[in-house]
């Protein structure tokens, strides 16, 4: 018996794929409407309180809001837990929090274990995505044969409990920073009078996405020396963009920030550098 | 013969470029010290005025710093431009600057095209890259296929004169916010005692490049009623990051100008949307 907690757009995914594979599904949920579409999937759902819906239950799975949901829970849940339950958490939350979370549950004999997700609901609902794991090897080594059915694979990010947290809010940071650029390029886009359809033109030839990772690593590089585009002339071309959003009286969310961060750094001498040395300080740890 | 103004690194890509073709070319610099390694190439190097350097030039290439360079260099040239020169400009400069510089120029029978590159010096030197032209059609017809050889691509962005420069603009703007989220992700993850070198661990098993055009046509498609994230979750998340940001004491650049829109949007009742809802009014145009 597999309980889940918590039956938002992943949560809901998550039963589903569970029951398809044929197992046995319990799931609550505070918002108990939430939960009941469930029902017509094959799970049973419990009117009840948390600990009636764990009981007996040797896998407990939460999908929750944040830090404050995962905690009130499982103090309800707790005394529904049976001997030996294995408790995987699948929220982001605080490293902080999770890290107090698994000693406060192994000095009560349950075995908790943060495993947030990579993945939307249909990749839920079709076992591909990413869980991230992370902590004490016995932990790691147990969990993962169960958890490498729920996705396509598992990263173990190593042995500081903390650290899937952690690594969980880096990939989400990438996200909203896409977003954010995305706003940022259609305010601009807007300010220059340019439909949004025809930005995606722009992307149909050129597409930076694929050399992500490759710029990531440059700017962790510090070959600041061998400029391919330098400070002095990245920081006009911001100069130049936050001119025409503001004549068209659009305002850029991203941009602002960054360009105070390049004036830091040519005031610091550094304008004919490559321009990635502004992450110079983060990347030499100064 | 061909006459190339500014020998800064993508301008002396470019003259070394035409050089491997066997063209004959003249480089010139303010900073005439800049231009003279060219000479090593084959190029001839005008130490005079800019006006000798374009003086019998059938092609003018200028690779200048802004507007104001391209205006007074143009100017200084003017008198050396045998009838009919072609004047192309890869400097990125603003719409407004190469439209007014389109005109100004033709009605002194001068054909001046603002063709500006996406490309580093290497792809200058290897023809690889992209060149944008706009404007007038039968002068962009007739200017491609000069520029087709410096390139494996010449994009054709429409009629108006200011689009190449505008769409110049957008595409540096995607490469200056992925430098911010660069910047955000170190320092994020330096707050979390997360190594650089880690940070690129986590990009080996979760690359999010390669979605990032559909990430934009998902943005533009406004689909705000089947979230696969919803908004107040997003928020959530990104104060996780900031908190964890501001206990290490490092700055994040990005972020708070993104959750200051989300806030504004969340109060505006849509934290349930899908969080692409952030660039709501700029994709409907409210």
């Amino acid at each position: 018996m597999i309980t889940l907690l918590g039956t938002g757009l992943l949560g809901s995914a998550f039963a589903r794929a569970f029951l398809r594979k044929g197992e046995a599904v319990r799931v609550w949920n505070r918002t108990i409407a939430r939960a009941r579409p469930l029902a017509r999937d094959g799970a049973i759902v419990v009117e009840g309180d948390v600990a009636e819906a764990v009981h007996g239950a040797e896998r407990v799975h939460l999908v929750l809001a944040d830090d404050l949901a995962v905690d009130s829970v499982l103090a309800a849940a707790a005394p529904g837990f049976a001997p030996g339950v294995l408790v995987f958490d699948h929220s982001t939350t605080s490293p902080r929090g999770a890290a107090a979370r698994t000693a406060h549950w192994r000095a009560r004999d349950v075995v908790y274990v943060h495993a947030p997700v990579f993945m939307g609901p249909q990749s839920a609902l079709e076992h591909n995505g990413m869980i991230l794991v992370s902590g004490d090897r016995e932990v790691v080594a147990r969990v993962t044969p169960l958890l490498a059915p729920m996705t396509g694979k598992v990263v173990d990010v190593g042995p500081r409990v903390e650290r899937a947290a952690a690594f969980k809010l880096l990939g989400n940071l990438i996200l909203l920073s896409f977003g954010a650029a995305f706003a940022d390029m259609l305010a601009l886009a807007r300010a220059m009078d340019i439909a949004p359809a025809d930005v995606r033109t722009l992307l149909d030839h050129f597409d930076p996405g694929p050399s992500f990772v490759r710029r990531f690593k440059r700017i962790t590089e510090a070959r600041y020396d061998q400029p391919t585009w330098d400070l002095a002339m990245a920081r006009k071309d911001a100069g130049l963009m936050q001119a025409e959003a503001d004549r068209g009286g659009f305002e850029l969310r991203v941009l602002p920030g960054l360009a105070a961060l390049m004036d830091e750094m040519i005031a610091r001498g550094l304008g004919e550098a490559d321009w990635t040395v502004i992450a110079k300080d983060l990347v030499e740890g100064t």
